[in-house]
């Protein structure tokens, strides 16, 4: 195995009594998680990341045609379902095809955690044999291999959510979404990758280790939606569900050039978003795709399932087509912000330009745009203090309490978003909190209202790319996308431009661009010292739209995508 | 004044010195609060409830002809709509009419808290003067007054909850749902009699005293928006907005022969539904009115104005006039459960009858009953032990800050559903709940998706009527109403029947009915001894149908409207 994918993390005793107890356990575990890749797909020799940066081109070439073409990157989950409904693949065919590219993105990119490609296969044989002999298809995404995110449960598998503590206590029951997953017809075939306590955006823990960026291995594949990102990106998943309570769909998605959807809370059913006493700013449940078609498709199935039914957190709103449309077929005239600088953290030149040649898209299409740069100076930074208040409001007990699960402990992994006894507030405390945010709301609501926008196009990060354990190195500062969070607003990353060796250089000025925090003076460094790691890296921007107004976030991700290709 | 309204609530002292401080403020306050009624419209003399039970004949007596024209119980919101676009009548007129019946309804039931019937006239006579210079209406409420209780800020109103330690503290803004009547040019006149706490079905507190039965003196207007229910059932409103945590809009309905509508949370505005750390189980608000067409035509008019583009508490769902046509128009037909003896606390007769012959109506209209008690007997016990333990989960340390508001002290009413210090949950504690409410909430949805039902229909409360006081020595039992918000489903109250002497009458069943618990033979106990002082009395039924299915809900009202009428 490369460097990079197992390196600080793997286990490094070379005995038992070097070895402390955790590291034991995990060892244990990841042995247990290769044993489940069956031998024929496990790679003898893998190129370091010197060698190959991108891990498509490893992983393509151990497949065969046939399973090339069913996984190739142009495959949308339409096609996939226009594939299966002609009888071109089988339910098994696919299945096969999906588990094996996965299994080889997991031994480039570390993308996984639970493994469990037997009883999908088990599934898809069945509904072969139920399509054979009735004609009938069971569900919308009968024979699709859908992945999901390792905190979503799954009945008799592990949840460990990279937690030592936590390995060997499979889930007695599957999760909401899952559960809506099975109804129509998708096959779950594995979990994906996250990072301890899932508050960073680089998706590493001590029990599945460090996965990268399927597009350069030399990168983060960003968090806490990482290893689902980079499964979908290489080509390992059509699509599937990710998290995010500050970010965690949609760093990802930009990062490795994919669309991700932050909906508000009761969209997508996530067991969590209702723990209203865990969180005070709760996460939200959303897919990652490569294609907006499967995007957009996805949702459509899901809320076709009536999922309100039976999951008290999602809300009986159904996928409204014609909203979408109303903005994707109609050519009605938007009024669209942006803005590219939260007076906070400078973003580097890719994510600016990202924005301006969106806009400049828009703008070309006949949209107005509204420059909404003094608001977001004004605001957005006190958006940031009062989200980081909500998600390090529990002091860190809880993280704490997971840590010391194992006997003699696991450690905590520094620098990550984790409350400290000092953050911990009290129910007094917590309610002046919600108080705050409602009012903060009720206040940026009145601005949006007052300028009539449909959206706001904005950055997703201030960086463009990350070395493994830099995020928690940076002080890292996620309030380009906690925004959303923070309003329970829809957040939509929707990829934009790749890095250009010309257009981005670091200028004269970025050079001697003093900095305003710690923080944003590690994001400059950051880009001069490692640009050449960027350069061909895609980039996206955030569509920004109302409380679940996830509609109005595809439909203009639609016209966007129109006036890109046409 | 009769005996009841200021009977035991009337300060006592003879002098300051025998007075404590906090009933002087009472005193003081209930002085300036009658001086705001203009001097012709203050009554001299007000029939005991022994001489005269019902308010709404000695109210009538003193309305001039055009008045009790424009405050008709049979006006609703349509007519009064349609009279104000043909200049039937100005907003002047109409203001003034309702400003006159709240007032002498005020003298008789107690009803209101806040009034500034100046402030609502000054409203008025600009809205007429626009209408005849531009003849365009201010709004779907143009001229309509709208009552609304008392924990709806208006802006430099006060907003005491009936706590004297609350009082000369006027809000600094109008509520968001208070802001929106504004804006649909609804005009707002008086706010409306709640219980100490909101914490009991008995509308009194030290403020402004009790809230009695428009229709009988001698009863309850049930709480917590009994003021609001006595103030609409009088006739001087024809509908207002109460709020609902367990039963608070629907107790007064019934008890009232009115509609009552509790929504889920984020459906009609209210601040403090969005309270999440305040409350496991929160508070909605809802609209009563004398019959559907108004409470139909109010939501729909409060939804057309798009409340959620201000309103962080407010989903954007508009009125579903579909749904409630796909009821109550294409004589669909339903499948309806029916339970009338939940286990805990047996109904007293009228209130069975009730839902019998709504369930033989719905028979003989051709639609399928299922029997939900066997369910019912099962679960409702456990839900209402799960509310019960949210409700007082702050150990009542809200309403002793309250209380201490006062120098002295203001004592808490005892008997209210109140927590002690006992039954205080932490942190970890209220997870717990929430979790448990959760589980319990998924599995009552999967009995309800198993047994395919449109709604059920099920008693209002236990009891057909309760004097004053009788509520708190109870060890009252709200198991009936606090179902629905446990779950966070829609609960419509709609009048059923009135209670019959011979049809009623307790049996020789009830009357050896030995009792589950205290409160259960309060019920029967009291149920015989009051007998008398109900009959002639309504008494509604809940329909009770999903989470956010208010349409469906008023859809089945429609149904059943049609059903009894023809």
């Amino acid at each position: 195995m490369a460097t990079t994918t197992n390196g600080t993390d793997q286990p490094q005793g070379t005995s038992d009594t070097d070895t402390p107890h955790w590291r034991q356990l995990a060892l244990k575990h990841r042995q247990h998680q290769l044993s489940l890749i069956p031998p024929e797909w496990q790679l003898k020799d893998i190129p370091s990341e010197a060698e190959a940066r991108n891990a498509i081109p490893i992983v393509e070439q151990h497949l065969s045609k046939e399973e090339l073409e069913i996984t190739a990157l142009s495959q949308s989950l339409l096609s996939l379902q226009r594939a299966i409904r002609a009888k071109q693949y089988t339910a098994v065919q696919i299945t096969k095809a999906f588990c094996h590219r996965a299994a080889l993105l997991q031994q480039t990119s570390l993308c996984l955690t639970e493994i469990f490609f037997d009883s999908a296969l088990t599934t898809a044989k069945r509904q072969d044999e139920h399509y054979a002999s009735t004609g009938q298809l069971l569900g919308p995404l009968h024979g699709i291999p859908i992945s999901i995110k390792d905190n979503q449960d799954i009945k008799d598998v592990d949840s460990t959510l990279g937690w030592v503590g936590l390995i060997s206590k499979p889930a007695k029951s599957d999760s909401p979404a899952v559960e809506v997953i099975r109804q129509a017809g998708g096959i779950l075939y594995c979990k994906t990758n996250i990072p301890q306590s899932m508050m960073m955006s680089d998706s590493y823990n001590h029990v599945y280790g460090q996965s990268v960026n399927s597009l350069n291995r030399n990168l983060i594949s960003g968090g806490s939606s990482g290893g689902e990102a980079a499964l979908v990106r290489g080509g390992g998943s059509v699509g599937g569900i990710g998290t995010d309570i500050g970010g965690s769909v949609r760093i990802p998605a930009t990062l490795q050039g994919l669309y991700g959807l932050s909906p508000s809370t009761g969209r997508v059913g996530n067991r969590e978003s209702t723990r209203r006493d865990k969180y005070v700013v709760p996460p939200v449940a959303g897919p990652l795709a490569r294609d907006i078609d499967t995007l957009d498709a996805f949702v459509d199935v899901y809320l076709g399932q009536q999922p309100w039914l039976s999951d008290p957190g999602v809300l009986p709103i159904p996928w409204r087509k014609d909203i979408v449309e109303s903005y994707s077929t109609t050519g009605r005239k938007l009024k669209i912000g942006y803005m590219t600088d939260d007076g906070v953290v400078r973003c580097q030149p890719p994510c600016v330009r990202a924005v301006d040649n969106t806009i400049s898209l828009l703008q070309s299409g006949g949209h107005e745009v509204v420059d909404w740069n003094p608001i977001a100076q004004k605001h957005h930074g006190r958006a940031y203090e009062l989200w980081l208040k909500a998600v390090l409001a529990d002091g860190g007990s809880r993280f704490q309490a997971l840590c010391d699960l194992v006997p003699g402990g696991e450690p905590l992994i520094p620098g990550m978003l984790v409350g400290k006894p000092k953050d911990k507030l009290d129910t007094d405390g917590r309610m002046a909190l919600y108080d705050e945010i409602y009012e903060f709301t009720r206040m940026y609501m009145g601005l949006w209202k007052d300028a009539g926008l449909d959206a706001l196009i904005m950055p997703v990060t201030q960086y463009t790319g990350l070395r493994p354990k830099m995020w928690v190195e940076a002080d890292m500062y996620v309030g380009y996308t906690s925004l959303c969070n923070l309003l329970n607003w829809t957040g939509l990353t929707v990829p934009a431009i790749t890095v250009d060796r010309e257009l981005d250089k670091p200028s004269e000025e970025w050079m001697a661009y003093q900095g305003r925090s710690f923080s944003d003076r590690y994001n400059h460094k950051g880009y001069a010292e490692n640009f050449e790691e960027f350069v061909g890296m895609p980039v996206g921007v955030q569509i920004v739209t109302g409380r679940l107004e996830e509609e109005r976030a595809v439909g203009i991700a639609r016209v966007l995508e129109r006036l890109r290709t046409h």
